[in-house]
């Protein structure tokens, strides 16, 4: 499905920051028609908006007021401190409307992107992220940030994006064919969105890709009915198996969704065995995790504490994993083994993402924080077959049937 | 425009060869469903089909008969004996239809493809070509040739294909989406469709990356009604900018194409510019060439001729290129942009090619053949922005504005 938003004419600009250094980027038509995919990347990316880059250091929110006395308000001005750029929408707004789910979930995306990075940063010890603000001049914009060619880390993106506006009638379609059966207004939908979405490739071949993605949405039709939903997940992707990482990735996202419903774990397993699947080689891109879509029952609050748990459990599930093979010696073939698998992410991303093509194919879109999924090297050999019994056979082999790693 | 194949159970095999080595490739599911994408890739690639590796010198076929006697028969096979392979069809069956297009265009792609083979692997005088030759049970097969990490080119593809059989009613009404009405029998069409198609990646980054592909098409409605028509062309895709190289590049081609209507290549030129777009990134992959398809007339001898001059403009209009370059000076930062190039040909290839998506999106489709296209190693860096005037910058202006080469 996807939104698709209504043209205006001029740019964006961030009100609020004294200076902000425009990015290198030629800033692409303003205001085009805008898009956004359930999935990761066209959620991170699409957004038609001056692209503007701000340096860490200005970034930090100072507490509001001169007052010195510690009030709600002040609470939110703390909790944003540790953020990696102010929240998208005003902190004003956030205030106002504390206890609704756009801000609790805007709030959820910030904190999430902030532990990663911070973690990935601190494992890394090298490069430090680059942080791109973006605004999109109909509502909303985005954060993105981005370590690349670091000690550790090949390339990390993690991008948060909190867009509104209204749904067109195409995009209404869109929404129909999922099911959703919603009355327009002269054509149009109001529409809030919002989620954080990363792809993680390290440098060493024995630590795993990885890559997450939560997010939020609320549709309000003409008659003023609401509709919401939950999306997201997260799937491992090593180049060689390793059977105690992959429980231990397995094992923490299974703790995640158990202390909400024993159920969840094993439905969203397989949504994501069935999701991430290169079709025309018949393998998965890797050995999973969880992937889930139009999530809206029992109820809002409750889904949203499941999807905190998720989010939650992203750097308990991967940071180790890194930690523990980021030094592994390696071979100059093994080497060449992880670039022929960052070809066949490559393949994924490009041809089946859903996320990745809405976002390409919207004109406007931001195509560098689309992309920043794709690893900073692959390759692709003809006809290569590692032989039999070979550890690339073994990791071939799990790609091709996906296992059980917790019972 | 796609054609489709009925299932058939049993993977074929080649008659008339004595060893034939398998390949280490996992035999797809054989006599899947099947299609031949109008492009390049597609026909290159899509069969299902048992694979099999022949040595070259297993190749060559020997003249047929011990009476020394050289007829109009000898002489054909003579002219086989030039080719990478046994063309695909028997030479029985070709001699039994000399006059016939199907004959001379399956000669035609043979010798092109043995024309480029050979220069190429003189040229790189490092690696040599792998010649796999595989076969379709519904009818016809190809033979995909590939030279990989040489001295000179880092991957360079060149694959025939001819295949004929029926097309399904899906199929039909995709060519009617094509402005062709064609009547079915039981909902089939009998076809036949033939190419030769290549992507040329070498190493130096001041050699350009080359693809070309031409092909022929025939189709029989119920009533026994023949339709036909040519397609292909070929592009030029420079990591620098040589002023010097687009327009010997573009003046070939405009003199193989003027030699049958001056009308031609400007046509077709700007077909080519129009065709090869990266559009999420508004730039064109290269610096073109010609491109053209549904080609019926004026007849198809002439049309055939045309697609000779062109088949025959291939060696002249780019081996002298690479031969001038291939040793050029280069930088690592001049490598690496190379490299952010690659990334950009495996975007087009995997997201707007039509012959490489309808052939992946085909279960039992030859995939190597299909992705022979992709470069052997791509780069993706978030936010790479050449700085203002540099040579980096130079190509990005021709590539975003095409650009007249020969007037």
């Amino acid at each position: 499905f996807l939104f698709s938003f209504p043209r205006s004419s001029a740019p964006g600009r961030l009100a609020g920051f004294g200076t902000l250094g425009e990015h290198g980027l030629v800033p692409r038509k303003a205001g085009a028609p805008w898009l956004v995919a359930g999935l990761a990347a066209g959620l991170a990316g699409v957004a038609a908006a001056s692209l503007q880059h701000l340096a860490r250091a200005e970034m930090v929110p100072r507490t509001e007021g001169a007052s010195g006395v510690l009030g709600r308000a002040d609470e939110l001005a703390l909790r944003c401190s540790s953020f990696m750029a102010q929240p998208v929408t005003a902190l004003s707004e956030l205030r106002a409307r504390t206890g609704d789910m756009k801000t609790q979930m805007e709030l959820l995306i910030m904190e999430t992107q902030a532990q990663v990075c911070r973690a990935l940063a601190q494992l890394d010890g090298g490069a430090s992220f680059s942080v791109d603000r973006w605004e999109r001049k109909e509502g909303g914009g985005g954060i993105s940030c981005v370590l690349q060619d670091g000690h550790v880390f090949e390339k990390a993106g993690v991008s948060v994006s909190v867009v509104h506006g209204t749904l067109s009638e195409e995009a209404t379609k869109q929404m129909r064919s999922r099911g959703k059966v919603l009355k327009t207004k002269n054509g149009q939908l109001a529409f809030s969105a919002m989620g954080v979405s990363s792809v993680i490739h390290p440098k060493n071949p024995h630590a795993p890709t990885f890559h997450f993605n939560y997010r939020y949405f609320e549709i309000e039709d003409a008659d003023g009915n609401k509709q919401w939903w939950f999306g997201g997940g997260c799937d491992l992707t090593p180049t060689y198996l390793n059977q105690e990482d992959a429980v231990h990735f397995h094992k923490t996202l299974k703790d995640a969704c158990d202390q909400h419903d024993p159920s969840l774990y094993p439905k969203f397993k397989k949504w994501c065995d069935d999701y991430f699947v290169i079709k025309h080689r018949g393998e998965r891109r890797g050995i999973g995790g969880i992937f889930f879509d139009d999530l809206d029952s029992p109820s809002k609050e409750d889904v949203f504490h499941f999807v905190q748990s998720c989010a939650r459990a992203v750097v308990p599930s991967y940071i180790p994993l890194v930690k523990k093979h980021c030094n592994d010696p390696f071979t100059p073939q093994e080497k060449q083994w992880q670039q022929l698998r960052r070809g066949r992410y490559v393949e994924f991303n490009l041809l089946y993402d859903r996320g990745t093509k809405f976002g390409l194919f919207t004109p406007g879109s931001r195509i560098e924080s689309i992309l920043m999924s794709l690893p900073l090297t692959a390759r692709w050999e003809y006809m290569h077959a590692p032989s039999k019994n070979s550890k690339e056979a073994e990791i071939l082999e799990v790609l091709h049937h996906p296992k059980d790693w917790v019972h």
